[in-house]
């Protein structure tokens, strides 16, 4: 039998350092350039380890019929520090994810639901496009343009993770045309013509 | 109107580096601490950043009723280098995915299917557990003990997402009882019964 | 006076391992995730950590009336596994980098002659422009979509730095508008007419 | 000889930022997930950069008749963020640090005193094991199960360093046994039989 | 027409994270090993990725007849966490550049205007040195020892960058002899006579 | 009883990636900037991760009365890769080891024998110093310019510890001292004397 002398050995133990397990978010701390602060451990519950959020439908009811649904760290302080993070896409018949990239993270797509067209293309300008069907899985590497199209009959669902517990998202369109950056710039930086600028400015809500 | 100049300007840009955009294993080469080397990017291929063995259910006739499909860095060539990986549990009625560890990666499971009691152990002993339902999300930080169970009447099934391309897996019971360490050891560093032992080398196959 | 065995003392010491010092690219050897392999120590001489290709203007003689002259690691062998890496800037009078990211790194720009106006665009969509004098700074983001424009009547140049021997560069009207894809799909993700895109693709070579 | 100007030209060189020497912990401050927050460097002593505590035999009077004495960042501000850390080992004849990982960190063990049996089991389930004497030194990757047991007739010691500041501990029997988990729960993922399971949970203090 | 949905869709999706896009320095907030803390994103401006002191030419009235321009995260707030910095090095005839190390970064060296001579040693005590001109690179790895030299008749000016936003600067000399080590010691450590420590404390501030 | 589908699953486990458990050098093959390439792992034995170097006292009979013993990757295979190497000090009385840094690597050292006074010197260019008795430790942050002697009156003996597998080691009178750099230059970078650097030519052999 073991004696009290073990248990004491326990105590004597390093107490675990916040830095070795993990860094539950405090979002009222200040941040770093790897993250948010970390919550004390006694003030950690199992709840911040899951989320529940990816179960639910997104709302597709809008012009790209689809709808993402992110679990990152600034939503699921659970992942904060451990370098993974999650989000849910739906697509619903005839919906897009628009041309976009992730600046710090690869993605990592998995189709639950539907068919699903994906693409990327590299640095030489090479697309690499595939149809996905459920079960199937496609990489998006770190930085790169891609995006999803519905190419099923009826709503598309995917889990994608990333790489990254804030792995950024920057669709081209909204940074080019929901803003005020002067239609001549942009015109400059990306030899469209004028009228197809203001075009979309008006959509995306853009101005200048 | 652009001419030729501004084509020429495009051939004078940086060739990609293998580095930089992606690095599809070339299993062929030597490995780094890292991982596998890059394939040529001329060589590689759209399909190579697909992974479709996630579609199919694993097969989980066996006494775990469990089954793991793995899509890491060995078996999907295009994750290899970018930070991730992704494999499919199936775990059946009364299945279970046995205490284990990846000593390289944090661990993101999504439900999609079914009931999954989970959870892990941290390193000051503390159980963090849940009961996920479809759509539940769970992380599992790098390298702590943890364990899946299906918790309801239908088969389970979720998709893993790891933080590493190559996020290793051990399973304690397999550690301990199927290779050759000998029982006397395993008792000393364990503090398990010797029949106990012997029982389970038994069962998974270890000697000694 | 110091004997022979210090000099004994000096043979005995570690040898230089290829990993500590530097890592000068052996363009014939496997490429790993983190870059090129190593030349041995033996055969380096120091003329490969000296690039000599920055102090000639580039050819700006094309319709951006711009040239990027790079010594990333595919150009500059000692500058591979260090973390860093250069390119020299030409914009004559008009000329322009259009909009694009380093997938891969930070970019830090500096002018040494003329005058640039830059920007660069958030993942919240919000812009962050400047204009540049000589010996102005300004930082890129890794990732993120940024542009630089002769904002002057004299050329002018800048010498850009990355935090990666291998940073990337996607340009998103070359991504678009100088492969195959097809101008149906390039519509869906992008919202553009398809006759604004039929008309970059003639200029940039597309098809599709 | 050098005048005024030189010293000038001191205090106009960039003052030390707290990033790039060091970071002695601020254990007041908040933590970050690379660890604890840096103390200003004009607070900081020589005496944070020298830990004591590795002089003293631990008290071996229990049980397991071993014990730890850890320098980790909790315990030794100075190694804060500079990835490295260490513990001293006291194994009592018959003595044993039963089966556990370090998940953020590889271990490097020197023998100073006696003889120490040790060894490691890999994700392929193969155990590596040596007997080591004074000096001689073993590693133990990353997140691998490892074990450390006296195998001579007087008290081994050794002096064990880390790849992290905060490696973490997780002892498996301390995981299973020392906590709350259900006997039932642990017999489902470990295939132990509840008699043995409850034998050790009154050895460790568990319950359920 | 895009509708309203569109808009809202751009509201739901992940509002960037500190962590994600860029970290600028707040001088008021806590350090971590990797920077200083980020101030919230509101509150950025453009003109915090701009730094306008590399414009003018450093102070060279001095004994060693050269200047360092630090833009390192202590003085340029928009390049913290982003792996970056960058200074400017003023060399009048004569000038030097002692020599020195960065503890934490490599350095890759352009000249603007006039010739420099500069070298690195490695580990193996193999100096690397080059006759820079106009436009010439050079690259010092991380950590080892170096100098900068004028070789021409006129000032020369050099464009520096670091692959750390923090790269450090301990230069030998200042690090010997401008600090109240004792005379003894350094001779103990170094091999240097006596009289010649004497000298140089003299001109450098040191005592000891 | 388990019957043997279980082992069957056993075989369908992913097969351990040499990447995600350790990465033995393999030192036939290329190295990349991170270490060695790795051995296949049917081919790795235990004795590849034991070191046995350690045990013996290095040969103090030179003009500096101290020897280093290193156990690197270059000497030790097993630590390539895990971020960790070691090494061993010998310190006659009187012994010292000069001035240095190590550019890769941060240490941590424990005196195992006798009194050693050690210290390192800051960016600032403070110095930090103590006296380590037996059982003391001292952590020198990487890059930074450190030293050791002997404080007492026999033999003192030390294991060091470093976070790199391939710390370096620049001894600052070897890189000016033991090579062809030519007298005139040294004077110009350190200040010193002609004199005293033909001197310390002569003694460690150096020429120029």
């Amino acid at each position: 039998m073991f004696p009290l002398p073990l248990l004491l050995l326990l105590l004597l133990l390093p107490s675990p350092s916040s830095a070795a397990d993990f860094c539950v978010a405090d979002y009222s701390g200040p941040t770093s350039p790897l993250g948010f602060s970390c919550k004390k451990e006694s003030a950690v519950t199992a709840s911040e380890f899951v989320f529940s959020g990816l179960g639910t439908a997104g709302n597709t009811n809008n012009i790209i019929k689809a709808a993402v649904t992110p679990a990152f760290a600034a939503q699921f302080a659970g992942v904060n520090g451990l370098g993974i993070s999650a989000a849910r896409l739906d697509l619903a018949p005839g919906g897009v994810v628009p041309l976009h990239t992730h600046p710090a993270a690869s993605e990592l797509l998995v189709v639950t639901q539907g068919i699903i067209s994906a693409g990327f293309i590299s640095s030489a300008n090479t697309p690499y496009t595939a149809t996905l069907r459920k079960g199937d899985a496609m990489v998006f590497p770190q930085g790169l343009l891609h995006y999803q199209v519905n190419a099923g009959g009826i709503t598309a669902v995917a889990i994608v993770s990333f790489s990254s517990p804030s792995p950024g998202l920057q669709i081209t369109d909204f940074a080019l045309f929901a803003n005020n950056i002067s239609t001549p710039l942009i015109q400059k930086v990306t030899f469209l013509d004028a009228e197809q600028i203001l075009k979309l400015k008006k959509v995306l809500g853009g101005s200048g």
